[in-house]
């Protein structure tokens, strides 16, 4: 057996907080989410699914915090560069169905460093991203 | 538009009590273990990772209250059945991946139908049993 | 976008030379391995398919190195515990196909921590620990 | 048992050759990459992920490389051809996940065959394949 655990990047408490920072703004704006928060090697680490938000926002919660570590980028970051006529087009495809790029992702950064990332899904954009802001302003 | 949302069988609030009545259970035994609640449907409503609980032990959380709901069971019920000379051998081959046929995985129950179940998932299965037990028991 | 990267586990110079003693240790035995090294989340750092390894052996390695950071432990502690008559038979099916439980997975560890872990494949499994303990002893 | 082993179509050495000269580059540049090698049967050989590049980019390098063996070209001919106006616009939906349809990935050509490909990913396309084309260089 190995002398020690794996190095984690976020704590379970770091990650509720971000979490309900981010419901109590869903709260606010009338708009129940699924969120997720992932650690630094995009593995999750906290997840709820709001009463209302939608079922198939649960992976995109998911895949939007993961792309957010996968790209070290916002996801609305890649959402131009992605579009019919961007430089990537396609990169959405080339990843076997675990990216998301469009907003509501966003990296969770302390010291210079990505520890962990937000991911928002079942609003609007707008929404999503809103609540994911909140959330990563809690950490 | 439909004139509805989708029937929700288990809240966040729910959730949460079951997550935190087993996590309190993890922590007076002194093993840290992922956690995931699901509805009736199958599909998550809230995740924690407790910290030095296994990356691994994520999807097994997930899949063992998936397979609680699945089969209207909990998971222990199948480990028998399912072993090399058991009459559903190869169940766990049967479902892409998604099955855990091991204890862990307890339904939640209310006036005698399925709302949900628990998946946990880290320490022995002796140990997963005992906190699954203890988050069913909160709900 | 955000003010830092992601957090670095292990460095592609650390995994370099796990892997060239790992290559180094498998040249000597006479039998040519994949192996493959990830960081603390599980993600690949680096792979090398030596001369005449095994095509299919790519995965299992990348598979063990997943596997020892997953369940932060050997492979080959998780092969009696999942065997047909084990407490936890059924493991290797519950987590889509990413879990390789016999030998030749092993955490690579600094400080009491999980950094990373190293896989191989292609050979016997006393040849693949064998050549993947001489990698982690080169971390 | 068969009397010989799989046709080898790159050697280990020659892959590392091409990593090198492709982080080089990288280095040069000022941009750290995902590289990605695989063989004619377009299998992973080796891969390094470079200090400071993405994990995302694990899978699209390796992709980036897979495609350009899959299709006989490099990725950046598939970019114009696979747009929403192109004439296999939907290409990248096709292949299960495994297609990169824009530059990085290029074939490694010797004596009129290709023996294998180099994906590169992490910058922007243009410095993707300027590193890629770095390191097809060094075949």
């Amino acid at each position: 057996m190995p002398q020690g655990s794996v190095l984690e990047t976020i704590t379970a408490e770091e990650a509720r907080r971000v979490i309900d920072a981010a419901a109590a703004k869903a709260t606010e704006i009338g708009q129940p989410m699924d969120i997720a928060v992932v650690d630094a090697g995009g593995n999750l680490k906290a997840h709820v699914r709001m009463d209302g938000a939608n079922i198939g926002s649960i992976t995109i919660a998911v895949n939007k915090a993961y792309t957010a570590i996968a790209f070290q980028c916002e996801t609305a970051d890649l959402q131009g560069v992605t579009r019919p006529d961007g430089p990537i087009f396609g990169l959405s495809d080339a990843h076997g169905g675990r990216l998301a790029v469009f907003p509501g992702g966003i990296p969770l950064v302390r010291d210079g460093s990505i520890m962990g990332a937000v991911g928002v899904s079942t609003g609007t954009i707008e929404q999503d991203q809103e609540v994911a802001s909140a959330g990563a302003a809690a950490y």
